[in-house]
């Protein structure tokens, strides 16, 4: 696209939507980037940032006057805002953070002083209240009346004098009242308030429960001091549910726009991790050196039994993994869950096993061999259903993402299991003679 | 809960939202679900229905009358009800259409009639679409006059005379607006039209991209038929990212609630599959027996090979797959995408090849051997790193979702790699004696 002159590329350009131009630029081969960028300088404003990849946003970032930035900044809303400073440098963003107005400036660094992944760093502070002793005419007076509201919100939130959300109403009710009906006789008085410190994921996990479109967020007086909506969350579900395959493969944040060597450096410590429990796995392998010296056709069938474990604990491991993100497993139904998984294995082992142990028949004729293969195999699968589904919840438990190192101690464990059970088994039974 | 007798247990479900009470009979155990629905039953209405997981909706399904289930229907959106009645098996099916008003009935045969997960499937009918002519005062005015209108809209769309959308309007910028000025004047024409047969992971991925809340789906002519809202596709993107780590281990839908039975055949199904691959690198060796019975060090050393190409290759997958199911790999970028894996497996097959031979060497103190194991450690990084990428994207050209079958295609090939250069290099160099 931008391998002709600079006023082309404008005009094709210009008539795209923001998160166009933003794919447009995350796509362009980082070398032909900078090009591209100044061809369309400035079409490039707050909203086509807000829409990039934090890696490129970076790169763009570093670019750019933080006057400039600061502009783009002020025409975004606070979340939006929010977004794009708290990934920069500490002096990057004080330069930034000078140059916007006083108003705009004291509400982004209230946002920063929130947890990173909180609501109140999600949150936007534009919000349209009202009190409740007004009629439904009343709040369109004062929306027709006011220049200076934010035009984009869906829902209207009602408040007591001392600004705590008392219900929610949606525009569509509004627009389908007479005007001389009070406000508190149209709002729902059920509604989710989201505490300004919760984590994003459990913001999201709300909004997909109960269908909302937007929330008020509230502080530990119960004061409406922002807004969730439904666009921002849409992201969250999609990058949390994202995150967890590649958390489970030790992938880092997986992004293709992350430099190589960050990506080198994410994934190398994994590896180095998965390295050390390969090595318990074989120094299992290494009581029985005598044993594979005298019938290396063990040396041949062992790493059937370790793998086909490993993919039943995966199996296992997905499942778990999936249902706590989703908040579906509980104190009550784990003991439930712990049993489901061990049927299951039970069942799957005895499937393998008999294949194994009649499929190896066939071909060596070995019939204690045979059930030595055939017991690894249900037992490495018992291993894998328990382990797949015990190390996760109890990760979980501990708080400590079971996404990240479930894999680890449970492909660990399934190696182990496969290798002793198998020669160990063999060993025993006289079978490597 | 549901441990005391029925009338305390239908007072304390009483006042809980809907999706809270799908929860609870979720998360009831099986067994007692059937006295739980007893007690609480005419609290299990539509919406509770169709926020219920498919498996534990079947069941009740099952035990309710088609009358029932036809009044349930009823009160939901076209997109809800379908949701529930796809599901069912043809006879109840027909029972509970039978049942429905013919407006209903009609409505829902129509949805049926699209595609599954299309954009036919997931729209409501009930939407609020204006003339082109009319003003907002107009609009307001139709919006309090009629009483049958869904108050369930968060943009109203405007058509031309052949009932083809030119524009949609969010509520706000109505309230905001005096009621002269004309609807075209209010109205946004830059939108996002969903053609019915759009794929919905697709229409996830439009409404993600343009943060739309609600979106005119459109048929082959180009008329309104029919809107997506935001809330069904936060659902779906939870799904289907969600999905890919499910598939991507062969666990089928991964659904805590699915039946013992049917998740030992999907996951059963999956396990042969990959114990024939095993068999393949198992006997890949089988070439080598003589050379691991003189030195059967090579038995302890050729898992650590095969397991790390596996654990790399693993990596490569999940960030292609994720990449691959948020359209960032375009083919623009295919060859920088391989090129950008295969320098990441250089540096880390380098890293972790130097720290196999220095380690090897320092246990074992045998230099030809280390020497040959730090070499496949490299060997099969690299194969690991091209097979993650170039496996799921070749899949994916096919139309073969690259999440079900990449990963037994991408460990076969590091096994049988790993496996084959480890112990080929030793028989070569002599190294096995």
């Amino acid at each position: 696209v931008e391998a002709g002159d600079a006023e082309t590329a404008y005009e094709r350009v210009e008539p795209l939507h923001p998160a166009d131009i933003a794919d447009l630029i995350e796509l362009t081969p980082a070398e032909q980037r900078p090009d591209l960028v100044e061809s369309i300088g400035s079409l490039i404003d707050g909203e086509v940032l807000s829409e990039m990849n934090d890696w490129v946003r970076d790169e763009l970032i570093d670019a750019l006057d933080p006057r400039q930035l600061a502009g783009m900044a002020a025409e975004l809303d606070t979340d939006d805002a929010v977004a794009i400073i708290e990934d920069m440098e500490e002096a990057d963003q004080q330069a930034v953070l000078n140059a916007l107005s006083p108003d705009d400036r004291a509400a982004i660094v209230e946002a920063l002083s929130y947890p990173e992944e909180s609501a109140g760093r999600l949150m936007q502070r534009e919000l349209i209240a009202v009190p409740e002793h007004w009629t439904v005419g009343d709040v369109l007076d004062y929306l027709r009346g006011s220049d200076e509201l934010s035009s984009d919100f869906w829902e209207i939130f009602v408040v007591d004098p001392g600004h705590r959300p008392v219900g929610t109403c949606q525009l569509s009710w509004i627009l389908r009242t007479p005007r001389i009906v009070s406000m508190t006789d149209v709002m729902k008085r059920e509604q989710t308030l989201i505490p300004v410190d919760m984590d994003q994921e459990e913001v999201a996990l709300r909004f997909q429960k109960y269908a909302l479109i937007s929330a008020a967020v509230v502080d530990s007086g119960g004061r409406l001091v922002g807004q969730v909506t439904v666009d921002d969350i849409v992201h969250i579900i999609s990058e949390e549910a994202g995150e967890d395959i590649l958390r489970l493969s030790g992938a880092g944040e997986g992004d293709i726009n992350e430099p190589v060597r960050l990506a080198v450096r994410t994934r190398l410590s994994w590896l180095i991790v998965n390295m050390g429990t390969a090595i318990i796995a074989a120094s299992v392998v290494g009581l029985f050196q005598s044993e594979i010296a005298a019938f290396a056709l063990l040396a041949v069938l062992m790493p059937i039994v370790s793998g086909m474990g490993g993919n039943a604990g995966t199996q296992t491991l997905a499942v778990v993994v999936r249902a706590l993100a989703t908040n579906q497993i509980t104190d009550s139904n784990t003991w439930w869950m712990v049993l489901r998984e061990l049927r299951i294995a039970a069942a799957n082992g005895t499937a393998l096993g008999a294949v194994a142990g009649i499929g190896s028949y066939l071909i060596y004729g070995n019939g204690p061999l045979s059930i030595v293969f055939a017991a690894a195999m249900v037992i490495n699968n018992l291993a894998a259903g328990l382990g797949g589904v015990v190390v996760p919840i109890t990760l979980d438990r501990l708080r400590i993402d079971p996404a990240v190192s479930s894999a680890v101690f449970v492909t660990t464990l399934t190696d182990v299991m496969g290798f002793f059970s198998f020669l160990g088994l063999a060993a025993l039974s006289g079978v490597a003679g």
